[in-house]
């Protein structure tokens, strides 16, 4: 599959994926909304099946592959949630995940992956590391690379989120969610201007990695580098899918600071009582960060997980 | 109203209060049963205004007062989640609330209370300044008095809770609540005997304040004594209602340890994805301290609050 995905891929991937992954809430908070001034709609991803929306685009990856495809196993360099994402989804369909790793990532997400069966192979902490690292696990595995964003499969998957949100509440005047490597971002674009047209698209992206806002700027993609932030899922860069669909789509991408990052996501711990992580937090930031047409609308929010390590909040000394 | 609260009481209770509290979900964590070995359902009263349960006793309460009862306000003696509920519920039905409020009251709780407009009256940290302090409070203002637990009208609210919980989940084994003044659990009590008498009530308390354990046995009332339990919300002694109710209804108490309770509410954040404060947590930790009964069983479980400080966790560092 090397097509652009399409709703009917998203609709195909949500009717594959249904058994296997959880049908999220949508949350409200009367108190968010008084403090934005908009009617605020969570998508409640952070309940998701290994804490984070990854696990829609990962199942959808794994069970869109053949018997014989998925025989070696399938395999991707990613040090957060798609790494475990794809270890249960491989483990689901009885198939091995081989996940490389910066040998810098956290005990706490090593575990994770480790805790669903999947092979870490770790590498240098840098990009072409990574991706040596990648080939050289496929050469000698024969397992499916299986990109954390920048693939269709991967888009379609992750686009569920958003039917779901749209099924549960269809006025909405805006969508948001946070950009990274932009394969949720891509998924929910396409969905909201294939179903709801009239519902603006925006991106929210931390200011110390806003590649992707700078990429549709320039109107080319400029490749992170050395993205300072502490939202680690929004770390990667865009790429031929996700590039050009968020080119088409995308009202714009508001940029947060490290601060209204840390901020909303301690406004959305006390008053919703949920954990959600920084990268979930960016959505919420940007509405709190400057008014672009927000006021008094209807905004549906996708919270994309909850996998923070509980010893180390941001809020804490260090 | 001094009689004992029945099965009617709370029904009318859940109509006259509805428009005001919300109806929290019922959530379920397939890493929690298979950590557990139960199916387990919890009422997430996390979720419900004010972060606790408490408001929908205080709601009710006020709102069974007549105009010319309210008119005056209302008053108690609480330092959580009692004190924050009966703040709002007096506020919505346009009316004061007198508090009195301990003055080693940490300030997050001082703020709650503050910021629904409760009027806070400070007392030396004992029981019998509190009532002094109450009692001279009603004297000068005329409010009437609503009890956090021993007050029928707040056991008929509290007990909507658990007529909530079976409405959804109707076959449940066991039923199981936090105990401190009992409120709660008697108003679970009242509810799961009359509705499904085939289901078993278990109480949950901290061993340092396990004074309804030693009451039950007992056979008559034993005051907590310098009960000491991070489960803050659990201090407070069984009375002339809520005792009797327990006594007739209750299987048994469970009481669990202080690291019990800590871990039990660090499982709930990191498989759940929510807040509870450590008081919520006793159930759980009931049901992974010890086996008494509860295996393969379908056990509700009664989230009771979600009020803590971010900035002191019980895993930190003091």
């Amino acid at each position: 599959m090397t097509d652009f995905p399409t709703i009917e891929d998203i609709r195909r991937a949500a009717e594959r994926i249904k058994p296997h992954v959880h049908r999220t809430p949508v949350l409200r908070c009367a108190g968010l909304d008084r403090m934005t001034g908009c009617r605020l709609f969570f998508k409640a991803e952070n309940f998701q099946k290994v804490g984070a929306f990854k696990f829609r685009g990962a199942t959808n990856a794994v069970l869109s592959l053949t018997d014989e495809q998925v025989r070696h196993g399938v395999a991707t360099h990613s040090s957060g949630n798609h790494a475990a994402a794809l270890a249960l989804a491989a483990a689901r369909r009885g198939t091995r995940a081989y996940i490389v790793m910066p040998e810098n990532t956290p005990e706490i997400k090593r575990k994770a992956v480790a805790g669903y069966g999947g092979r870490i192979t770790f590498c240098q902490p840098s990009l072409r590391a990574r991706e040596e690292g990648l080939e050289a696990v496929v050469r000698k595995t024969g397992a499916v690379f299986i990109h954390s964003s920048n693939d269709p499969r991967v888009i379609a998957g992750q686009g569920t989120a958003a039917l779901e949100l749209l099924e549960d509440v269809p006025d909405l005047d805006i969508v948001l969610a946070p950009v990274g490597g932009g394969g949720l971002m891509s998924g929910t674009a396409l969905v909201v201007s294939a179903i709801s047209p009239q519902t603006t698209l925006i991106g929210a992206e931390p200011k110390g990695a806003d590649d992707a806002y700078r990429s549709l700027k320039a109107g080319h993609i400029i490749p992170a580098e050395n993205p300072q932030t502490i939202a680690d899922g929004l770390l990667t860069s865009l790429g031929s899918y996700t590039f050009p669909i968020l080119r088409q789509h995308l009202e714009r991408i508001v940029t947060v600071s490290e601060t209204g990052i840390v901020q909303a996501m301690r406004h959305v711990w006390e008053r919703m009582k949920i954990i959600i992580e920084p990268s979930a937090a960016v959505g919420l930031a940007a509405i709190l960060a400057a008014e672009w047409g927000q006021a008094g609308k209807r905004v549906g929010v996708i919270l994309s997980g909850g996998n923070v390590n509980l010893d180390q909040l941001p809020w804490m000394p260090e």
